[in-house]
């Protein structure tokens, strides 16, 4: 028999809304409150899910001792407090990326959940899309070969956020991809920008990430670009994929092409690159929404007690280079060393992603 | 009645033939001669242009008397001895871009041409296109309103250079134009990049400029992409621009979309963003070949005697801020102030763009 | 003071979902009933709108006294029945397109409306969204010129209906379009087809529609398509436009391209076309789903008793050319002359398209 | 040794030069004379081609007993008279698509050229292109399955013919890739379209070609769209391809995508069709010109004395059909079923294909 995992959600603003959908409807799950201090957003909360209790008080609602998880979407700033209440609370918890505002409070939350035995997850929803699954699949039957070089566009004409800049808000989603597809974290942060229309707020961003081996990757965010933009290459030892997010159905491009990498040179006058051209071909991606995949998984996870994909550690991981971009946007775009070079700590999972749909 | 040119060129390898492909039927031009060490390139182009003398040896190609200019189409370290060679027997000279290995080696082309009264051009054929005249013309009319940012990618696979870095091999192209839409220096330069293929050679390059009032532009170089990619936005405070030269009609979209800049903030409390959407116009290009006009350009400024667009001046710039990614590449991308704030020197010119084709 | 349209729907497959969940959030619209014969189909009903009456008996639905109005969204060859018989019990009626199998159906029920006074209309979507109104707004500001020339591509891959051929299918979306840009209707009728999956039911189809003046509409419609295909393109003699319905934001181009129609000829050799090639331009469209405004349409002239739009008058003169079709199909593709050159029944309308959203 | 085939060329108008330009720079081949009535184009041509001999009298140029071959590239209806004096004078000839006015003439041109021994060549260039050569290989190895349906556009503004209509100028592209893919003739051919420009020239035409057990094509083409459209849907009972010959190198889709035809019916509501959905892939396509490789192919045609791929009978069939279409059209799109049901003479050829470039 199935149990039933009853959520609270705390923040009925941008996103919010979206998490209520979801799981309002999702088999195993049952939206019982929503909190949010604005009243009229609460009471257009209640109009559409006339079950669910509304709160105006978070305390309040983390007291409804039916409440066994709670979902966080509000600002980046009340992440941490209202996050740590809920641990403390006993209830698992589903944060908004980013995670938190710092890695002490990220890590703070990953103690607390620990000592709890609760479940802490963050919303990296592309984690759960049919793409990025789709591309973790041709990287792990090793058909891109190693993977060398990760370079992403994520464009648009605002939102422009008040609190945060512009990497904070668009490359959560990159970090996580390609965390996901490096397998360890970067030793290396530069981050350079510029701030047009606040001038405290960087609304253009480059971030390029060197790991070991001389891999790499580079992250542009933007609020300044009349289209919008949501592209991704990587470039393998074999083959080279691009990913468009913006394409309905052809999302991925397999190119079979590569340059051969000469394992070494005595000289440069020795030194010839040998291209490789080759078909071209669009793999067939399942068509399912990543914010349901997602919110199945937390569910999943509270129920067979099982870390999840995205969980606090990952988070954690993303913060951290948002930090480190944030001094390298100091000190002028200069290179910021990662503290300790980990040992690979974002292994390449796969068999969660192929059974929400 | 009108003059004919008399034109050497030297370097018959990967730009050379097309340089002698339009100058040959170029009216008021005549290509009398080819200069290249190679014996079979140079066979090659005997058989095409029976009438142009084959030279093996630059020293004797100098030596024909007849010969008015001389066009230097060679790899990147030989162009400083080949056109000051040509300077001092009295020919006008036309370099491929970059223009030289150095700013160094710039400054001693710009003041033998000055002091020999002969004309200097540098080849950036993009400010020729009929694509660039038709933004420049939306900037001059203030229809864009102030540039504040432009952000470049030029990406493709290969070809790998074995002597130069992508951002040396591409970079040159969007530096020219950002340079003439700007109508200044830049203050500060970053470069962050990576070498994937040959290790002393950086196949991927990111590029960001500082302009005076936090004015920018980044520049994306690859030679590491699957997809070629050829696209500059230009975001100014009435309307944004986007420039994809790949598209074979409608390479330019003017979007009437902005965000409008308030002018000062008391609190962040205070901060909003107003947008303004709108319609996009893809204005008519005239279709003309960019080396074409380029050509034509040269032929014309020495007839004129009048300092071309593309001058060793504009040529000099570029290299500057070559030399100045290579410091920060070398820095591991931390910031390269440039020595001295220069006043404007990019003028906005228009009216030779439109005479041509 | 407002008051409230209750509404039964009848078809719960694969439209009526859509139906129902608009016109349960739709201001001044209540949604009360809902029939389908199909028990699993009703049980998915009531869990989404528990306050519904659930009715597998459509005679029971109609006898509720509280019904304002029907909407019917069952299969072709029932929509006569089940509009007749809401008419007959004072129901006004929105019915799905095609309206009706047969013009004598569509005659049968104009008529019986008409007596009974009340609202009769056809769901020819198209005809309500920001896209078309944009257009019609071109033509009737006379950006177009004289319209001459519309032709239409309507492809995908399935779904196969099992009752009604491609045309009757796809085609009522042009056809409503066409209507109303030609201002009038056809004079003759060519249809030229082919069965490849069910032998009996056309999946390709090819309907060309003649106008006076030699005004000329092409339709193409197909299920044999592996790509999705929405275009139409609009030749007026002072400009053209190119409708992408796939395009998520750029859905209209307006091409200021034209050939100067010469007045007359006195021989061949005196025939000369003119070409005039300008700017392009992509006004931008208002954002609202055209069902939602369609179905606020309906509710608004039951309550102001006017002439929807999309009445039956139009839903029949679609049918006509159906019918017209089917007979040249029959015909291996012969003209089929439309009966009596009536006077121009499509009148431009513009004030109701710009409230709803 | 290699001989070389020395070639006349009537006709340096639209396409002549193109031909020119060709055949100056083949291996095997030398344009030793050119022909046109027209005195400033004929000066032209002797600038760019100054060992060529210039002729306005056709007659003079047939005399040149040097010439093997002459090359037609005048307007249609000079194409017979000029190729059945060349044949009589015993050269080998070529003539641009369509061969002549009518079968009657292309069947007397046959005649002759097969008494005479001569290689007798239409230059239908497509058939030369990479991308048609691999859609034939993807046939040719089953991949598509039996070809059931073949669906082309080909639009764009002008250029406005004065003596051929829309469907004599652009749908002998279509028809020859057509011929060779199906393998055969229609057996019945439909054809509708309108004269908006010039009112005795249909600028518009919608061509439907029946073939034998139900297998379907359709042409669409248009001097009366602001876009320029080139595409091919190949519809097989295995995959289907996508042909978009302005794509500069994607040009050709597979789509892993079906229908599962069913063998047969006993009753409608047996009737269920199964898809099958998959991947894409994008094959990579050998870059070289069509009109090379055709002119190579006439050259090794005369060498080899071997009747080329697009030979007189080739040509012929394609005029049959349009003759049929002028016939469909004069009776305002009635079908006209083609004479003698002809056993298959379109077989699939592959092998010179692969040789030129």
């Amino acid at each position: 028999m199935r149990t039933t995992i009853t959520l609270g959600l705390v923040g009925y603003g941008y996103w919010g809304p979206n998490l209520a959908r979801i799981f309002s409807s999702l088999a195993g799950a049952s939206l019982s409150a929503v909190c949010d201090h604005n009243a009229e957003r609460l009471e257009h909360m209640r109009n559409l899910y006339p079950h669910a209790d509304a709160y105006a008080d978070f305390r309040e609602m983390l007291d409804d001792a039916q409440i066994d998880a709670v979902v966080v979407a509000t600002p980046l700033k009340s992440h941490h407090a209202l996050a740590m209440a809920s641990l403390q609370a006993g209830k698992h918890v589903l944060i908004e990326k980013p995670m938190a505002a710092s890695s002490k409070e990220c890590e703070e939350l990953i103690a607390l959940a620990k000592q709890q035995g609760l479940i802490l997850m963050v919303d990296h929803t592309y984690l759960y899309s049919g793409a990025v699954a789709t591309i973790m699949d041709i990287i792990q039957r090793g058909d891109l070969g190693e993977v060398r070089y990760i370079n992403c566009q994520r464009l648009n004409l605002g939102i422009f956020q008040q609190d945060i800049n512009v990497a904070w808000d668009l490359a959560p989603h990159d970090l996580s991809i390609i965390l996901q597809m490096m397998g360890e974290s970067p030793i290396m942060v530069n981050c350079q920008g510029n701030a047009h229309i606040n001038p405290k707020i960087e609304d253009v961003t480059n971030l390029s990430l060197t790991f070991r081996d001389k891999r790499f990757a580079t992250i542009q965010s933007s609020w300044l670009e009349p289209r919008k933009v949501r592209q991704m290459t990587f470039v393998g030892t074999r083959r080279m994929i691009v990913y468009d997010d913006l394409q309905p159905l052809e999302k991925i491009r397999v190119y079979d092409v590569r340059v051969d990498f000469p394992p070494h040179y005595d000289s440069l006058s020795e030194f010839y690159c040998s291209y490789h051209y080759g078909d071209c071909y669009i793999p067939r991606i399942e068509q399912c929404e990543p914010l349901l995949k997602m919110c199945g998984h937390f569910i999943d996870s509270i129920e067979n007690h099982r870390r999840p994909i995205s969980c606090g550690t990952k988070g954690l991981e993303v913060v951290r280079i948002l930090e480190a971009s944030d001094a390298s946007l100091k000190a002028l775009g200069g290179a910021v060393v990662c503290a300790e070079p980990k040992k690979p700590r974002m292994e390449l999972v796969h068999a969660p992603f192929s059974k929400a749909c």
